[in-house]
């Protein structure tokens, strides 16, 4: 098959309201400096953007929201008029509603209609997961402009009335972890000049026999199961697997490339917490290409963060470059990684 | 470009627990006899199956035991091992949970592993949305064998205890209107003797400007809005539109295959109920086709609906025989269709 060359003309991306520091956070639940420090040691994110008003609870933002002004900003910085777009795939854990699928509402408020849209639903994974099923769409020749969407609003699931010094470790941290955001890329088969190739995307399951290490529930108005908990990690099965499975998915990935660790001049690697991105990078043992992490400024955005590496990196990027972008999905266990090179 | 042709090699379903007739629910929710003669009028549904006990209320299947009944048979019909399905699409409207997506279980208990898995959110469109990415990811060449999944629990948001005689109609017909069941589906860049090619589908969002016909929310454990109904159909947009856009889905489908309505041999037609089907076929127009239609046996089953018209037509079809599956989403208004051909 001689399929097309794929470029990324272009990323935009939207984080909701102020910047939300861990005094804020320790003082909007009452926590000691103590507790600021155990942030900074353990979890190594400073500040977060949410959708949700720490002081009312409401919801300020909702994920379409989001996914609108990160999707605006990506069509308007490629020159690409909404009419033009042929293709949508959104990847996302926290959709506003089972349906419409939320994809849906972002096209209408986008002026984007009479095309095929597809929502993924998944963790860490789903914005490289929708990556590589727009790159695979367009190699087919039945699509030539795809908007790529990602993004969660992961404080849908708090509850900021909790008092946190009741809380279990394991509870506490998501409080600190997650971030709220959108991102959003244009996909084509048309290269410009400078433009930027996507060239490989790797997205496999490897869950075999193995518990979720990150379960996230919806709920109906008739849940009789009151001891449900909403989410949960598993945090020591995170920590013991997510830098090996990083090490192994940017080299299965250069393998399939038949890339050296010297061609490489960009890494993005996963962003699950400011600390634990130090272990993933020192476990990956890479040490020639720059690293472009964000997490410590915008805490874990899930599906949004790809998009938020990528519009660090893309400017910096200069002719022959190449970067890879890893991601691991705790829930079942899912590698995925992208390779770019600007042409 | 030259893509490889796409075979259907199986298709598996599976419905769960016994058959529950309209006496049966009129029974459970003290209806009278009236309530059934006008299920039976307006609504033209006789059975379906459920996967909540209706005695207790009790969930006695989970929408990943369904898909993997139906994946299991599929395989089996196929004679493919799991090793050899490198690819595997959902669609479903009502995953277990957001995370672990419903897929990456099925995977796990089939013995699947190590290939790039995708589960769409969707409504009625979804099955055909899993055809058609799986179809085009099969054409780049970079897979080779899909395993292909489609299930809704709609069950899940029934309240069983409920007094049916204080609901509104628009909520009533809910619970007569819906069943729960999964499907599943092989396909393959590799032909055999007398193979089904699944020859072109056509998704399409025409949402622009539209309310949304049909909506389901999912809630946190926190919610803090006690009035948002969990459902919700506008039935009269719903009747309004979905006969016109099942007929012009029909009819885009096949002015891009090429085809006369003399060459369509069988059409797989729209299954929100029995009378609404009798409506769009009427619609339709197209007086040659052998129509396959089960909604009012099994009821609407969302997701699974295209498997179980495909487990029907498949035995029927002669070598050179030509079928067409509609589908429509009212959610934000989504046409969809297939293609098949016998070779």
């Amino acid at each position: 098959m001689h399929a097309p060359d794929i470029h990324l003309l272009s990323v935009g991306t939207a984080l909701p309201g102020p910047v939300v520091d861990n005094a804020t956070l320790a003082r909007r639940f009452r926590m000691d400096e103590l507790w600021e420090q155990w942030i900074d040691v353990f979890v190594g994110t400073r500040t977060r953007h949410l959708a949700v008003d720490l002081e009312t609870g409401e919801a300020r933002y909702r994920l379409a929201d989001l996914c609108e002004q990160a999707g605006r900003r990506a069509l308007e910085q490629a020159g690409v008029e909404p009419s033009q777009v042929d293709l949508m795939v959104m990847g996302t854990s926290t959709p506003d509603q089972l349906m419409p699928a939320t994809v849906n509402m972002v096209a209408d408020r986008l002026g984007i209609d009479g095309l095929a849209t597809y929502q993924l639903q998944s963790g860490c994974t789903g914005a490289v997961q929708a990556l590589n099923v727009a790159r695979q769409l367009l190699m087919t020749g039945e699509h030539t402009t795809a908007l790529v969407l990602g993004g969660d609003v992961c404080s849908k699931i708090f509850d900021v009335e909790t008092d946190l010094s009741t809380l279990s470790p394991s509870e506490l941290v998501n409080v600190v972890l997650f971030g709220d955001g959108a991102g959003a890329a244009v996909l084509s088969t048309r290269g410009r000049p400078g433009s930027t190739k996507l060239v490989h995307v790797l997205t496999r399951l490897t869950g075999q026999g193995r518990a979720p290490g990150q379960q996230l529930e919806w709920f109906t108005k008739l849940d009789r199961d009151p001891d449900r908990a909403p989410s949960s990690e598993d945090y020591k099965a995170i920590e013991d697997s997510v830098p090996t499975m990083a090490a192994e998915t940017l080299r299965e990935l250069l393998d399939e490339l038949e890339w050296e660790d010297t061609d490489l001049d960009y890494l993005l690697p996963p962003q699950l917490s400011g600390r634990m991105t130090e272990k993933i990078v020192a476990r990956m043992d890479v040490r020639h290409p720059r690293e472009i992490t964000c997490v410590a400024e915008t805490g874990n955005t899930g599906n949004a963060l790809p998009f938020l590496q990528l519009e660090r990196v893309l400017p910096r990027m200069a002719t022959g470059d190449r970067a890879v972008g890893i991601a691991v999905e705790s829930s079942k266990w899912i590698k995925a990684g992208f390779a770019l090179e600007r042409v």
